[in-house]
């Protein structure tokens, strides 16, 4: 079977953006394109597979091929993988098994979404169609809100405080400050944190992640193929990828995301890890709770214990078992939808090269993992990356 | 390298449907499930691809999970493949290489579109958006005058005329009239297709498609499991996709489509078979035009002759090498956008198997090929089908 490498990866900084989707397509690609350790010619890409909810509301079908048409990569086979925030998480996936099937050796991931062109109305109304429309979003509950219930049970179940979710804030702006791909480059303590205006009970404006426009690209290639652009591949160790009841109601539990469990036992299982040779981990922290909820769901912390995981500042770099979030996350990194899921396996990509910003690298960074959500739950990707290829 | 069996197929009727979304995939589903010779348990259905354009304007995220939840694939891997019109086609693709990859025995590729709820001008909307909008849609070019102009330019350079095209239209609804699962069932005499208002010079009411509901359902399995299922299966013999240039002005041509020569190449070449070996092609005669472009781009005719294939009717069943569009096409049998493309792989597994209704048999149907082109050719997905699988 063939293993699966990484040779390149890149992005743009996610934020507000003047140009639009082809400029920030076109970007982020040249980016990856110039990552790659030797000289990398487009053309000689295979495949495509591009995550976007809405091109960010610009509500474009075929627009996979407009962003390759003129970055190269003209002609080739290439598609949107929709799953709402997961959109490129599943794009990743896809490009993976574009490789093991033998069709394809080299393959681009990526993702993109522009957001900062719509107005509030429209934001409001491309966010809130990721989770169920006919039975939450028809009634009123909005994306703060959905996730400020998960908040409340697992106050109530397992004795977490919004305490917890301040210091998941502090640790994500930390990180972020220092990623010049970052939103939100600014440093928050805690009592700043602590005190944001309420957006859903208890959820304040440091629990929520900015609305970001981005692109992100990664090169995927196979192993007898890899070697011949870089002696410092990262490895695919593992794929898992699951789907859930889109609807709150319809799950027997809301302070776990089964898709997430669903998807890391396959992604562990497939790379013969677990929770414990994770060094980082990129987990989707739309809102402070999901990374707490992902802390647990992933294994990195017991069931329950997210909430000290997060005070005991576990996830803070170099500080415990795992990093959480060294990019800054959704948090301060920013969200741009559908680019978030391989903007994460950028991160990873780096990190594990080596090739990060000063004061940003996780020390003897081995093995790393993606965790990427679409909208509530309903869907989750996850990934797990390594300096060596699986055995 | 495994070989990929179809062990099922189903579909609803396309048209105006009262149901929505999760009733049409359902009822799509299921039907597929009973299609399959043997005693079919959804729930080990490894992973699911759904084609949708914008699951109708209804323009939610994270559909596809909605659609798999309640009809018996919970929480599988399963995300919305978004290619226009070709969305299911490349859904089908996608599969394919999830089985090829070894990660997945059983995959579902599927589609759906509901656009009769939508208003004149979202309906307008939505197929607009599938061509190019900068330089076309903004400045009013619709789609049918899309097409029109790709007519016009094949009369100047080839000799063809509107009367090849009223040809195609007569076939299509002759095929089409006894497809219990068509839209339009009415038998057309040349008189009447030729006197249909005009929509876009040269193209009439009888050139045009229509717009409407539905949803298809195709079952992929291994090689090593497929025998389990069904004695006759039907065999994924090639795959091949290819993206163009979404405006017009960007292409060499207008009288050919680049992405279907290219697709048509590596499907032909992956079966190791070429046009003259397909007894049956469903290929996507969105516009009259359109068809008679295919059967030059896929090889049944040469180039230039496209006008006199048609007129000669050797496409009709039975008549000549090759049936094309026996199930009506999408003029008569329908176009549900994102459900069009499996749709079609559902008509060559009822061939191949001998399952149609009375009169509709293409004899000795060995062979078949599906077609499936995104708004005015910016994307194309083309499979080869057989009996018996590659050697």
């Amino acid at each position: 079977m063939v293993e699966v490498a990484i040779i390149g990866a890149g992005q743009t900084k996610y934020g507000n953006h003047e140009q639009g989707l082809k400029g920030m397509w076109a970007e982020s690609a040249l980016n990856a394109f110039e990552s790659v350790d030797q000289n990398f010619d487009p053309r000689i890409i295979d495949e495509a597979f591009i995550g976007s909810t809405a091109f960010g509301g610009g509500q474009l079908g075929n627009t996979a091929a407009l962003m390759t048409e003129h970055s190269g990569m003209d002609n080739i086979p290439v598609r949107r993988v929709e799953n709402a925030c997961a959109s490129s998480g599943f794009a990743m996936r896809d490009a993976w098994l574009a490789i093991k099937s033998g069709q394809a050796d080299i393959v681009v991931a990526g993702g993109i979404e522009k957001m900062n062109d719509l107005s509030p109305e429209r934001k409001r109304f491309w966010l809130g169609v990721s989770g169920d429309t006919e039975w939450e979003r028809l009634a009123g509950l909005t994306f703060p809100g959905t996730y400020a219930l998960m908040a409340r049970r697992h106050f109530h179940e397992y004795g977490s405080k919004h305490d917890d979710l301040v210091n998941i804030s502090v640790k994500n702006h930390t990180h972020g400050f220092l990623n010049e791909y970052a939103h939100l480059r600014k440093q928050v303590d805690f009592d700043k944190a602590k005190s944001g205006f309420m957006v859903a009970d208890p959820l304040t404006l440091y629990d929520c992640c900015p609305t970001s426009d981005g692109a992100s690209t990664v090169i995927l290639a196979a192993d007898h193929i890899a070697k011949k652009f870089t002696d410092t591949p990262v490895w695919v160790k593992g794929s898992g990828a699951a789907s859930d009841y889109l609807a709150l109601h319809d799950r027997p539990s809301i302070t776990e995301l089964i898709a997430t469990k669903k998807a890391a036992e396959v992604a562990y299982k497939s790379s013969s890890l677990t929770a414990k040779n994770i060094d980082l981990a990129e987990v989707h922290d739309c809102f402070t709770i999901a990374e707490l909820l992902a802390t647990e769901d992933l294994g990195f912390a017991d069931k329950g214990d997210g909430g000290n995981f997060a005070s005991q500042e576990r996830g803070m770099r170099n500080n415990g078992d795992v990093t959480i979030n060294s990019s800054g996350g959704l948090k301060s990194k920013g969200h741009p939808l559908g680019a978030t899921g391989t903007g994460q396996v950028v991160e990873i990509f780096k990190q594990l090269r080596g090739d990060v910003e000063q004061g940003r690298q996780v020390d003897d960074a081995e093995v790393g993992l993606t965790h990427n959500v679409g909208g509530s739950g309903a869907t989750c990707a996850v990934h797990i990356f390594g300096r060596s290829p699986n055995d």
